[in-house]
């Protein structure tokens, strides 16, 4: 029943309907202003978060146990993305302006009268913040840069597990926004589970974005869902990112293959969504000695907060206590006072049978870092695997050897393009591009919809297309007059054309 | 538990499981052929229902009582439509293919990996087929042909209406795809409604599309969702596209705009997703002796099938028992022997005061030849009474003076723009131009997303983003090679371009 106004702070209740009328009454200001104002806005919002970068990340690393160097990439990024939001915005590609000029002769035998669509904004939006990137994926990261660049206000409900940071933040970039020249409320933040829900049952709202749990994903898609008029629900869930290494990767690449895997599987403690959770190599491959060594090196690192330590702590102990599972490096976990969990990372290894066998205990992501060996028996069929086993996920990757090609490698880079939303031939997949090409959705329960929620193509969830027919100059878009004043690119298509068809 | 695969005509019964397997087969081959070959086999198609066109219509006419002309006008479309995807399939343009070159000084501050997306097709689509357009919403109607278009193998669940003409065009369509070169069963049909709820629950179909009632559309949408892994479901339920018409347009456009409304309700019985179902005239207009005089030349026409006309007596009879409610032209529904009806049109008059406290009676969409002319009160903002009542439509129409312009418009016309799917400034919103322009959807109930079904768009219904990061040529799908031999459009990143950002 309570959110936080922007420009407060700290935050004064006020009623769910007060905070989306606010957003509607931004919405009919917004889509309006010039391309030039809005990437100009998110610009200063990218130049707020620049200038107050320290005590930003002093309060992201007091809040989430995040280590400096991680917080100031991943601010970088958060900078990064809202820049290339802007610059989304001032080319227009987005907006797919179409023009049917009208047609007396049209192939249907009656005349076409002129019709023109575009893609305009879907209306203010409601987003969920992360825990787990206390930037990137947060008040002002991507969900939020992508729904402000497709010309929706945007309704932020704050992760419980770093308020300080998202009042800070909300505070600083709604500032900017509006100083830019943007309307009041185009950016507002909104604290607590109930005050979520509610938002997201409000008739004032048209899509939502969210970032976490199956379950949790699973009840707010239902609550969309069960809406009278039901809304697009972006979700990322869950994704276990398996990691195909053939015995050609595996003996050229040696060491440096299984180090840079622990690596992927300990950055920022595994709370990452693209962390890799299962290695697939060769039965017979000897890998624990490399692996135990590398995790040995890796220092203790703090979980995000308690209830994401007690989900690892019980995922965790649900692993060791499988049947077959064979500890490669076992890591600790150390509680303290307040419920918050050190960590330093776990390896285990088991079989193919094993994990078929198990499915249940271990297919699950486990949110931290825990990683699990598969060893796979020779003429094993990897994408008969990967389609049986991990059938939705953001990522899958093949490590294979130089020049090493064949049907093998052919149907196995089928499979993972079917069952995830990118698929790596190098590298790792955490460290995720914020560019043009990246896509990061992959099938349920990866994602809920196969919208990427990176990259400039995640600005399409905010969109919907709209026709208009035989209109007057005054009362279409701007984007579809005759002048275009906004310079958008257009595609059109002649009186005539049709006859091609 | 039956379904009917093509090339067999009388149907005979195979499990569900065998058709969806049939169709993955087909999705292993059908994504890799060139663009010239499936685009070739859509040309094949279009021609297969050319060839044989007087057969199909003499069919569709006996099932569906639709008349001559209408089913001519309504094939034709339909191979125009099959003709307008075997270009979209040419131009690849909708693969939106993207490549970011590898940067050693990307502006996060780590190096890019070389990374490159496109759009493929989701997998086998199952298509319920609708009644109202036996040709072009279904087996090879708009649905089919953009899914082909995608890559998709396609699963068409015959609509009962029309169950001889549903298998004739299979076969023929099926056939001439075949022969074509794309593989067998890429196009298959089942029957009845048990049938279609298991294809959709099966794990081998990845997504579906509908048109149909608000009821059932509400139904299959919640099948969709609470798959163990759910799919995408695009569903056209109801709408009733209200037409506004200012003093100015009445004054100028008079008998002729009156008998343009009666036309456009009457035409195929009203049997129309895009009939004007509201006409909202100044009060004190004079419009009920043209309104009646045009509708009283509308000949009786038979309605599609016993189920409809079983629907549109109720409707009619709740609407013409409303208190308030004035019968400009009473029309007629005349049974026969076999539950068919026989209908001439029904117009009706209501204040907005009525309409407004009767709206659960009179919003319904009312399938079949009836329409409602509502009295607005002068001063009365036409915005705001199309918000409040009319907030979700395929279209919206504004008929104005010739040269009238002003606040008053312009705000309806933003708000036509939120609450549907496709505004009109002129003419009447039946009789839907398939073309790149095209948008048809619209807000909850008239679709269940915002993704059209008609026009060139549509395709994206049936596609989903992959990327490819440091992928070697001969495991990228084509689209993403080098050499790019299908000359599809793409557009890059060039490596220092993110310091722009």
């Amino acid at each position: 029943m309570t959110a936080t106004p922007t420009h407060l702070h700290p935050p004064v209740p006020v009623p769910v309907d007060d905070v989306v009328a606010r957003a509607q009454r931004a919405f009919d200001v917004l889509p309006d202003l010039a391309p030039a104002v809005r990437a100009a806005a998110l610009d200063a919002a990218a130049g707020a978060l620049a200038e107050h970068a320290d005590e930003l990340i002093a309060v992201a690393r007091d809040e989430t146990g995040l280590l400096p160097a991680r917080l100031a990439g991943e601010l970088r990024r958060t900078r990064v993305q809202l820049g290339l939001f802007a610059r989304v915005v001032e080319q227009g590609t987005h907006l797919d302006a179409r023009v049917d000029e009208a047609d007396p002769d049209f192939a249907l035998g009656v005349p076409r009268d002129d019709l023109r669509r575009v893609m305009l904004p879907v209306g203010p939006v409601l987003v969920f913040a992360a825990s787990n990137f206390p930037f990137a994926f947060s008040v002002a990261g991507g969900d939020t840069a992508s729904a402000l660049a497709a010309g929706c206000p945007v309704v932020v409900k704050a992760h419980p597990g770093h308020p300080r940071l998202s009042r800070r933040v909300a505070d600083l970039v709604a500032r900017a926004l509006v100083e830019a020249g943007l309307p009041d409320a185009v950016l507002q933040l909104v604290e607590g589970q109930q005050t979520g829900v509610e938002v997201l049952r409000h008739p004032g709202i048209h899509a939502a974005s969210f970032t976490g749990s199956v379950r949790a994903g699973r009840i707010l898609t239902g609550v969309a869902a069960s809406r009278p008029r039901p809304i697009p629900f972006f979700g990322e869930l869950g994704s276990v990112n398996p990691v195909v290494v053939t015995a050609d990767a595996l003996s050229e690449g040696g060491d440096g293959l299984l180090r840079g895997y622990v690596t992927s599987v300990s950055g920022s403690a595994g709370q990452l969504c693209t962390k890799p959770g299962f290695l697939l190599v060769p039965e017979g491959s000897v890998v624990d000695p490399v692996i135990a060594q590398a995790a040995s090196e890796v220092p203790e690192h703090r979980l995000l907060n308690a209830a994401i330590a007690d989900g690892y702590v019980a995922r965790r102990a649900a692993v060791l206590a499988t049947d077959g599972v064979r500890v490669v490096h076992g890591g600790s976990v150390r509680r303290d006072d307040d419920g918050q969990a050190w960590v330093t990372p776990t390896f285990v290894a088991v079989s193919l049978a094993t994990l078929r066998n198990h499915s249940d205990a271990l297919l699950d992501e486990a949110f931290g870092p825990l990683s699990i060996v598969v060893e796979v028996p020779a003429r094993t069929d990897l994408a008969d695997v990967v389609a049986e086993l991990f059938p939705g996920n953001l990522t899958s990757t093949v490590h294979r050897g130089a020049g090493e090609i064949g049907p093998h490698l052919d149907r196995l880079a089928r499979v993972m393009a079917r069952t995830s939303g990118r698929v790596l031939f190098r590298g790792w997949p955490t460290g995720v591009a914020v560019t043009p090409a990246m896509h990061h959705a992959g099938p349920w329960p990866a994602t809920t919809t196969d919208a990427t929620s990176v990259g400039t193509a995640a600005v399409g969830r905010f969109l919907r297309g709209v026709a208009f027919q035989g209109a007057p100059q005054e009362l279409v878009p701007v984007p579809l007059r005759d002048d275009n004043p906004w310079n958008v690119p257009r595609s059109s298509s002649p009186a005539g054309e049709s006859a091609r068809w």
